[in-house]
């Protein structure tokens, strides 16, 4: 790893200390929500800072960081605008090594604030600290327990320990995607709101968590680069060894527009974009589903070695659905081996299809599920496997079936997703199959939305693989 | 209405008794959950008939339909197959109206079934009986209390009263939607799995449903028609004043063999359906998550009277998302007229954006949703609304603001939908404007897909208007 991500891991994301300056006991206030956070869950050692002086949850309140009487790594600022430069000039002087910059008022209102913006950095650079932000919700680490989410507790959840980074350009857009992973089982290494990126930008933190052991996927809402050749620099030297998916905003012309009144983000030519990220090996996601459905099935799931998938099902129409989506994502339907064939004739009903997709019938019980399973995950002419379940039928027992799948699902080599429709069972059954790290979803075509992450991963990896780091 | 539609509506939909030929207390059997559902729900008489005699939940059950005291307007048949037609020839001499054949092992097994299937509809033809099936699930209608869906109440959900017609080719995936509706809040007039088609087929369910006061939108999953003609005689009388919204599979190449493997189907040439239905003002939609956004719009707004969104937002990410998806589904953001924007100003922060979408920032409440709300629904260059909640930010009330939307948004004579992006609360908020029969949804994108439904089922009113019946 560089000294620079070096850096960024032991103060940024894995401070020893770190001083809130603007803490509060404050109801409603941001200095109090990340107090609150860092108390609950920081494992480092935690200094109260705020001019006001007096004591927050029973800490000492230093009136500047210079009182603080230890060495502090990073500084939490959620002052105003323009008292940031002479906050970080203290922090400067105490020796601070990195500075979160919550605070918004910067380059995004403005003239007057982007000098702000290049005072404050310029301040930061003579002393060697490095600044993530301004303008931004900050960090939330699941292996330090550095939470600087301050969005309150009865309305932001907050995902368990994982493998998925989430890097974020929109503080809010992030924060909702946040509370979307922690409804869903989506575990995190660590989520980051970047903000205006006045010194750390994304290329760094793409760079940063390419070497983060903790993290298996990249994710990442984008509006624009900063600097586009950086982060193609940077990505390229990445993508075969972890994907890295991004939902870019501002696709279209008017969105292009609304982009640039947003984030100020030159959000540039998409067909440029476009080419780029093929080039570089970027999994783009075409909307939020879109992006949630391809960091699930990337965060548990194994490239596929080709593009050949079979579908295993309970339910006809829910067979064809998923062909077409197979076909429609520029996967191929599966040609199965004739030995395949005639191994799922032995333990499939008459009725039943032994062709791809299989179809079990409705009244197929755990054990036509398994063999069929058994049978398919042999199969050297198939890629992946998506398995539908239709959970009304009578004749499906719910968690014998979860057990029994996840089981096979776990070892084996090929990747597969789960389909579940329907309503409150089949959102258990997906819930349960989670707990067991297997991407399940709502209906046949994300699942086999799912495949096409793996496939397009395996692709990269395959046409990149001997090129990169 | 029709001769032949008045007789569905009489016998088939609003029966004055119902006889159900395999009654059973048996654990699991299909004669049990189906007496079971009944007896909850239907409003007429039961009659219980079984060829073992004995009684069923008190109820004493006749050996033959023809040992039934009273008149019978429809048979409910879950016997084997090959007892159907001579059961059938008995209800025949009984006088019932209507039968609707649950049991499998007809045209869908091959040659032998078939005959099966031609020789029960000779029979019923003779005696003027009108058969719904076989080999389908049958039907839950909300206004009489009728409900054969024999999937067990621990995993099959049933929606509550509504003004959505589903129609399903597949039983399973019907069974799923159902289960997805009833989770969903979405209330449907009528569900009806009608399988083989063997006599009432789509083409007629169609028509029913048009004249059905009850019903606004007529929902289908179809893998291929039985007669394509017929079906477009009848639907283009419709579609300007109802929405039929379809989800056909077999879309793709491998998808139509899939698809006749299943159900027989013909699922024909996919541009000659593409053309058709475009030419008669048919909704498609493209996947399942789809036709569910689009039939929750449909049935919950008015069509839009063209195709300029206005976007509202409390978050300018999901403000961009919404504004690529706007372009993306062929639709315009609005400009707005100045003095719109010089009302937005007067009443939104410096820093907010009235242009579109209109931003007004992550410390919005209430209040400014609802000012800005109020001036846009009165540019008359606005012809449908997304308003977006991004419940994670402090400053919102989550309650509060649910309801001064909802009642805003039930009075606005542009339709609206709302995004509301997370998790747990996310969901709450959504819950809670589906109550107030407002379409809301978990992503901009969805959102935007809605309107699309509605600015769609718009110009299809304005095209075929005037000629409709």
């Amino acid at each position: 790893m560089e000294e620079n991500l070096k850096y960024l891991k032991d103060y940024l994301f894995n401070p020893s200390s770190v001083a809130v300056i603007g803490a509060s006991e404050k109801q409603g206030s941001l200095g109090r929500a990340i107090m609150e956070n860092l108390l609950a869950k920081y494992k480092g050692k935690i200094y109260a800072v705020n001019i006001r002086g007096d004591t927050v949850f029973g800490l000492p309140v230093y009136r500047s960081i210079l009182d603080v009487p230890d060495n502090v790594d990073l500084a939490v600022i959620i002052i105003p605008a323009k008292f940031v430069p002479d906050v970080v000039d203290q922090c400067g002087k105490k020796g601070v090594k990195a500075t979160v910059i919550i605070s918004a008022g910067f380059k995004e209102i403005g003239e007057s604030g982007a000098k702000l913006e290049e005072k404050t950095v310029e301040i930061a650079r003579k002393y060697g600290i490095r600044i993530l932000g301004p303008n931004c919700l900050g960090i939330y680490n699941t292996s330090s327990g550095l939470d600087l989410i301050f969005n309150p507790n009865d309305r932001q959840d907050k995902p368990p320990a994982g493998n998925v980074a989430f890097l974020s350009q929109s503080g809010a857009l992030g924060a909702a995607c946040l509370d979307y992973f922690a409804n869903n089982q989506i575990g995190l290494s660590s989520f980051v709101s970047y903000g205006n990126a006045a010194d750390i930008d994304e290329s760094e933190l793409v760079e940063y968590f390419g070497y983060d052991e903790k993290t298996k996927v990249i994710s990442m809402y984008v509006e624009g680069l900063k600097d586009g050749r950086k982060f193609v620099n940077i990505a390229k030297k990445i993508t075969s060894r972890k994907p890295i998916v991004i939902l870019k905003a501002g696709k279209t012309q008017a969105g292009s527009r609304a982009a640039k009144s947003h984030t100020g983000a030159l959000s540039g030519d998409i067909a440029l974009y476009n080419a780029a990220f093929k080039q570089i090996g970027i999994i783009q996601a075409a909307s939020m589903e879109d992006l949630f459905v391809k960091i699930k099935a990337l965060s548990m799931q194994r490239p596929a070695k080709g593009n050949r998938v079979c579908i295993l099902t309970n339910g006809g129409g829910a067979g064809v659905l998923a062909t077409d989506a197979t076909e429609h994502n520029g996967l191929v339907l599966a040609s199965l081996q004739d030995e395949t064939i005639s191994q799922l004739k032995s333990v499939l009903p008459e009725s039943a299809s032994p062709y791809n997709p299989v179809d079990i019938l409705g009244d197929a019980p755990t054990e036509r599920y398994t063999n069929a399973f058994d049978i398919l995950k042999k199969d050297p002419g198939i890629d992946a496997i998506v398995v539908i379940i239709l959970p009304q039928s009578p004749a499906v027992k719910h968690d014998e079936l979860v057990d029994e799948l996840s089981k096979r699902i776990s070892q084996c080599e090929k990747p597969v997703t789960v389909a579940v429709p329907g309503g409150r069972i089949a959102q258990y059954l997906i819930k349960r199959f989670i707990e067991s790290k297997i991407p399940a979803f709502s209906s046949p075509e994300d699942a086999v939305l799912g495949i096409q992450a793996l496939v397009e991963f395996g692709n990269i990896q395959k046409k990149l693989g001997g090129k990169n780091v």
